[in-house]
């Protein structure tokens, strides 16, 4: 066989590299749709931040073989500090771990405090300059990446090779811009869907507070039964969606209230039985106040019920025990707590365990006893809380 | 020069035929990637719909070499039916352009409205049994990909290639499906954006109407006043943001009045000099109420001077002309009106002519003469569409 001409076999072997070159390229690109599809499906203002974060590092270590990824939030107006790490099986167990996660959360924290954010697409150079104990000892080499919304920095996304790997490459510097992007458009949406949320709450709390006004003797009542149901819902262990109706049903249990005229409310001598009457109607008052707002439906039952009592012998349906919806008897309990220990020109302010004996003397009769029990644990619980601070 | 052997000039033509095959797909890779970084940075809920869409539709057209892109939206809660289509500037004038268009709008709400839709990745075939007049006219390959919340179809995303080219490839599908992706998500996050921005505006307006719902005399002049505000607004070309923000402050303008006991707000007969001195804080008690509330904030001085009298004679300032602010003009406007044309009690229903002609005669005085013209014509206008629509 004849020795093939030099033309040939250099062109051969020109094609041959341009073919493995493409390859790389093309496999990267891959790598980086993938990432990019996945990634896209997850940011639902919806689910919680460490979740949608911990995918996009999770699904940035997978796609690119980094020895780990994480995100640190600063915090501010409707974003949680948050550190989400996600690193590869072999390197999640162990002292290393622990250590690893307090040095990115240090390096990051320190970047957002001082502003120094390295430059996208470059490698993050003097990381012993700034965290202590040295990062560079775990990992030789990291990209940082600033989240943005609009021109402010709100947090970071890092990424990192394992010890002992060869540098940080341009191409993983891209992936984790890539994966920027669409997490900073995401915050944004999160933090505007917070803040849209937050607003119905600010007007109910003003509305409320507004409404308390003008009964000196209750002022606050509404506020602080939203904050002992709320306590009393996680004694309980109920889910936190669950916990947060409760607390907005404390909230606006009272609302029928704005029916009422003043002068019944007000009113400092025995009531007739009109004027009896014309108070009982404020859980439906409150119900015909809350029915037009479809996101609300789900506290009527709790705010209808918050008289009624355990024997069956409250208000408005007369029904008893578990017949009373949860939520209602939780608000029974504290309402009728609040309502004693505050009401200071009926009770002259009655001590809390005065209160409390009173509540659980009703366990059984007025309140569900089970209630009664998780009531006053919250109670004891806050008031070793309290003599701590004070010692 | 000898002949190459056989398998080189194979090898070598192999090689040539896969760098090019390679090649291809990482210009498609390139472009995917391209699209999908624009797209993402566009998908901020905040943003109006039509817009995203039909960047999104753009991006696709521009980045695919398509005829047109289109998306058609069903509606349903939180979304409003839209139709966004991007065409390349070629094909964008002439009356081919507007029948596309409604040939898009037609297919795709045909396809929503029957629920059937191609399944991604394979081509719209029987286009024309779908849509008449035959969108097969226009062009000969089309996808439509839905758009999904959860399970439900929200909308589809058709693109098209025009008329003489070859049919739609796979490539151009799995672009199409690639954008519909991220999409959708926006899609969900938008809705449940517009959900949570609704609920603050419906525990307003609920509560807004338990307040006058004491005053049978003033029953739902909040919310009147609020549209007859937000019509001035858009009478004065004023920014939709801007007429948002109008019809906010026009819904909690009295809620001040929830400050005023209910003994003076009621009375039938003349009042003290001290009752009118407790009616005219009601401004600087809404300021309260509203003060807690951080994004409704500029609400806040349409609230406090929507007393005040152009020639400077209102409360509580005493200010005059254009130091009154705008929305306070607007709504120092219709809210005289309001109370003219409904307070029975005192004025026995008033004719809208009647009440119109006194708010004339005040324009200089009590009124900012540009608004009194405004308000007539808004008036005017919708006088001759209710004779219309009784002729």
């Amino acid at each position: 066989m004849n020795p093939l001409p030099h033309e040939v076999t250099a062109e051969l072997e020109g094609c041959r590299a341009e073919l493995d070159h493409m390859s790389v390229e093309l496999d990267q690109a891959y790598e980086e749709l993938t990432i990019l599809h996945r990634l896209s499906a997850t940011l639902r203002v919806e689910r919680p931040v460490e979740e949608v974060l911990h995918d996009a590092c999770a699904g940035l270590v997978a796609g690119a073989g980094l020895a780990f990824a994480a995100v640190r939030l600063a915090g501010g107006a409707g974003l949680m500090p948050t550190l989400a790490v996600a690193e590869p099986e072999a390197a999640a167990d162990g002292a290393g771990s622990a250590r690893l996660r307090a040095l990115v959360d240090a390096a990051a924290a320190e970047l957002l405090a001082t502003g120094y954010v390295a430059v996208p697409g470059s490698i993050l150079e003097p990381v012993d300059a700034l965290a202590r104990p040295r990062l560079a000892e775990l990992t030789p080499a990291a990209i940082v990446v600033p989240l943005r919304i609009g021109d402010e920095a709100v947090g970071v996304l890092l990424a990192a090779v394992p010890a002992g790997a060869e540098l940080l490459s341009s191409v993983e510097a891209k992936l984790a811009e890539s994966v920027a992007g669409p997490l900073s458009i995401f915050l944004e949406n999160r933090r505007l869907f917070e803040r849209a949320r937050e607003l119905a709450t600010a007007v109910l709390v003003s509305l409320v507070r507004a409404i308390d006004a003008k009964d000196p003797a209750t002022r606050g009542h509404s506020e602080r039964v939203s904050a002992l149901a709320r306590a009393v819902g996680e004694e309980l262990k109920l889910p936190p969606a669950e916990v947060d109706r409760l607390r907005l049903a404390g909230l606006v249990h009272d609302l029928g209230k704005l029916g009422v005229p003043e002068s019944i409310l007000l009113k400092k001598g025995k009531l007739t039985d009109e004027e009896f009457a014309a108070i009982r109607r404020h859980p439906q008052a409150g119900v015909d106040i809350l029915r037009g707002i479809e996101p609300l439906a789900d506290l009527l039952p709790a705010v209808l019920h918050h008289h009624e009592r355990y024997d069956g012998r409250g208000y408005p349906a007369g029904i008893g025990g578990e017949a009373i919806p949860l939520h209602a008897r939780i608000l029974g309990v504290v309402d009728a707590f609040d309502a004693m220990h505050s009401r200071r020109s009926y009770h002259e302010g009655a001590a809390v365990a005065a209160c409390l004996g009173e509540i659980e003397r009703n366990a059984g009769s007025q309140f569900d006893p089970r209630i009664v029990a998780a009531f006053v644990a919250t109670q004891q619980r806050s008031a070793v809380g309290q003599r701590r601070l004070a010692a």
